[in-house]
């Protein structure tokens, strides 16, 4: 942490940011300006302390971190990519793995009609919503543990792995049984205790961005997972709140080489959740691809039309597998395949 | 709601329109414009279906609301303002509420001393928290339900109301046992999960904005409270993330007057957490008395450079003094008093 | 334009409305809700009448677009997409067009030497900023002029075409005589006094997005250079502000496909200004062809220490060499050639 | 500035960093902490200095500044406020000053009714546009230099200064000659052509804020006002684009106490460009005043259903004499008079 101490800062003052630096166990270096002086405070564990410790104390101008507030997440502490491994399916390994599927199970006739057709063009994980966080009371919300079965059923019979969303503790062992990824929804990417529920698990979790967390929240956020042991987590990126008012999110395309950068975790990208309209799926999807996602989660209906919920973000079957033809050259041309 | 075709939409998909808008029970007049066909859908509960039910049809450009997608929390249908009586001290009336105490309550002496000082300058209600939401899991988690006794402990000796935070389902009965105003968070203003069980209290919730929530979102969130008949909510805007470096949060010191014209419930404004830093708290209170605000929440620290947490946002007790002594001409001057 | 009665609106002011749109020669349709009345107010040229017209009216209560702002740059009213060429190099064809070079001419040696390697890499223009606008005054703001001279001397001796920034009117004459294409920053989109006196000319126009315009303001901007009958406008995308930090300026991925959608103009994308760092402008790069610009625009320096601007988002030679190679593969992956 | 080199980087790599520092005229402190060694950099230039010029380096991970990027316009170098006089009125001194009239001069009769007016309720200034800059070719653009004629007319008249703004290079001259303030609007904020010149003046320069840029760019954009010797510099803030959309841009009531933290000049608010719709507008005016503004920009309009621009935002007559009524106890209640 670098404490940077305002113009004409006594040496009291400095001592006072000293004593305070040692009282957490940390080292101190001092830099005297000509201007100011600046304090160094050093060790692996300042990441952990709250600049405000420092910012709150008489004299201090600034504080400015060194060490990132996450470290369970972070490449300086483990390396190494970290590959997911979800039933025999890799996550984070040379495949680009497609999550796909209604946004919300309607039905188990909707369920395994999608769930047979995104099979065959290629995907390898099925995407449906059990229980459904809506912005409004007034709208559908998830047919919930009918609808858990359904999907353990279309895991059983297809011999694919799936994946639904987890909105609260007292649903998770339920979740846990009959799905192979627990997602955390944007909005819960900050639910902490329900964070530190999942951490006790052993499943494959897949922890969504928060559409206006930074990317540094959202490790730190993953810290909360890794925690208590829990090493199988997947990060989604799925678009940030901007001013642009064309589409529902922006799609952040840069934290994919951001997160390749500063954490092991895999990443994958939600195009359907940015886009909020079908027209613009594709284009982000094979953008993902090209920038080196590890995966995509899209949504699929069989007719949109009738859609539940989202019914404009989903593509229909033959847009789907019209999609998949389009992204597999992609992957192939970036040494991946789908 | 108003369904916009694409130039050179066919007779079919206009019907195909107005068939299902017949089918949901709304009425519907056609706008033959030389361009473009425009579809009016009309009705009172057009704002609770999804604009997406049209917008995913053949030839539709685009959908845009006429009414809004909350009810409950509108002024349309409510049109006089909302006045949350909390054991005696109205939120919405004359006088303008000053909530003040810790960030977190760390211990009995701490709290008991921040309660007699802030209550000694005029602060009608005592925050402090009890469970605390961090964003990272190795920070002070709060001392959670030892918190809430030392809060029944004040309310009782000093006979003022107090208010903390609730963070998840399983503590709700406890909170609402020992606190007088059950605050949401900005991180859980869309945990639908945690809004429906606390629809079905009949205690006050302070229903903070999420930080990248708009307006239309928070009251529609609102309206989940609203929704099993608990009447007793306050909204509390706490600022928003821009791209603004400065400063923690913006304050959108605009959404007092919007909150104003189209809903009945009181509006609080928090300057701490939005500022980040004491030094700009004065400033961002000042403006939101005179800019209408029904109360504020503000964080006090008998001793700021020893707060576990968020010490650099509070003020100390000297501070808290001369601001109060600062807001209260203001509150005259518009009319109102503290 | 759908202009929204508030309800319990009068008679009177409906028919202020409908005089209102009668006096603009538009024609109008009643919509009478139950709760409200709608006045659709329909005509071709609605987009270039000011919202405000009807906001301000008493009784309002909102007024929204159905014709866009913009008409020149629209599809709608141009279905076939724009082919810009530029001396032989065509821009929205095909060909995606790949313009690289230096932030800044810093010397004639440093500008041929990075010419004669992009276009050895497969380049098909070549950028170098004359005349810089720098954010703070103490900055090195361009060789101006002698830059001038250096890019006509390149496009000559190697045959290439050269882009370059125009930041004020005074300059204009002697940028279109030395450059093939006429750059406008992000900063001056809306600097409409330039704008007008580019329209005048027919040499191609770069319009770059300003950082925090819309899609529509962008096109709306365009209109202003389409205006005089220039018909040679490219649009730049570069990024959008947002509140990431990890990043200079957040990539606007999904702004390819929906300018796609609604304009006939062509579309590059520039990774270096949105990175600020050359570690994730590969990424980007990559992104931005999957999803389906017609060119790029990266910044290229023999030697990135010692650029005078921008360094740190510039590729080397070596790492530029290496992206090209990369892109070619995907760009055929979708049909295209680089 | 602070630069951190990344885990395990090399003692050249360090030393490199350390030359390159030297070279410039800076000192050097090395930190060598357990995991990272951090370089910090000293001098009061440094503020001068591109951080890219550090960053760029092998081995560096990230480089702070600890020097604000602006110098002329820092509280550090001038730590008593600046007081700005406009023809006696002073702008920044206890008196809040208030400058209203028109957004566009539309005739001579519209423009003397509102002077008339708005002097008579206290207004120091009067405002009016001659110059237009429009987001739409199609709109109109200002009356231009017979609208400085009608302000030069007026402020002869009622012994009154007056307010108008500059769009480019071209008309400085005669806008300085019929004007009292120039201001540069927002889109023009960081049109640094235009700046350079404005500096040449010794005329008062109101520099509006972008509507997305930081306070950092701000005051940097001041620096280049400042740069030649023009030390009459009030800076205005009217909002900032953010995500939400209930209003056209979000008030920063923050930056009001930020700048007065970190700079000497005055500044003053304008509520109506903010606001977008004449109904925000007292609402924000008396949330500025309280918060320590040195002023208020508002657009007054005798008749805003009839006015060519921003009719919407305009307050009546009778609407402004209310709200002027309104702030005035507000200023003394914090100690100043209107």
């Amino acid at each position: 942490m670098i404490v940077e101490m305002a113009k004409g800062a006594s040496k009291e003052q400095i001592n006072h940011v000293v004593e305070r630096a040692h009282s957490f166990g940390f080292e101190v270096q001092l830099n005297l300006g000509t201007e100011k002086t600046v304090v160094a405070i050093l060790g692996s564990d300042t990441g952990k302390a709250s600049t405000d410790a420092f910012a709150v104390l008489p004299g201090v101008e600034h504080v400015a971190r060194i060490m990132k507030p996450y470290k369970l997440a972070s490449r300086e502490f483990h390396p190494q990519s970290t590959i997911v491994n979800v039933n025999g399916v890799e996550i984070g390994g040379q495949r680009v793995i497609i999550m796909a599927g209604p946004c919300a199970v309607e039905s188990e006739k909707q369920l395994t009609e999608t769930a047979k057709a995104v099979k065959g063009c290629g995907a390898a994980i099925v995407r449906g919503g059990a229980f459904k966080p809506r912005t409004s009371p007034f709208s559908f919300q998830g047919l919930e543990k009918s609808a858990l079965k359904m999907l353990d059923k279309v895991r059983t019979e297809f011999g694919i792995p799936v994946i639904t969303e987890v909105v609260d503790i007292q649903n998770i062992d339920a979740i846990a049984k009959h799905a192979d990824i627990l997602q955390v929804g944007a909005r819960n990417m900050q639910n902490f205790a329900l964070l530190k529920e999942l951490s006790k698990l052993r499943h494959p979790i897949l922890l969504k961005r928060g559409f206006s967390a930074t990317v540094t929240e959202w490790l730190t956020a993953a810290d909360y997972l890794l925690a208590e042991g829990n090493q199988q987590v997947i990060l989604g990126e799925r678009g940030i709140r901007t001013f642009e008012d064309s589409i529902r999110f922006s799609m952040d395309i840069s934290s994919i080489s951001v997160i390749k950068r500063f954490s092991h975790l895999p990443i994958i990208v939600d195009p359907s959740h940015a886009a909020g309209h079908f027209a613009y799926v594709p284009s982000i999807a094979k953008a993902a691809v090209a920038a080196g996602a590890d995966g995509l989660l899209i949504e699929v209906h069989p007719n949109p039309e009738e859609a539940k919920v989202d019914g404009l973000q989903s593509l229909n079957i033959p847009n789907f597998e019209k999609l998949m033809a389009e992204l597999k050259p992609i992957a192939k041309a970036i040494g991946r395949y789908i």
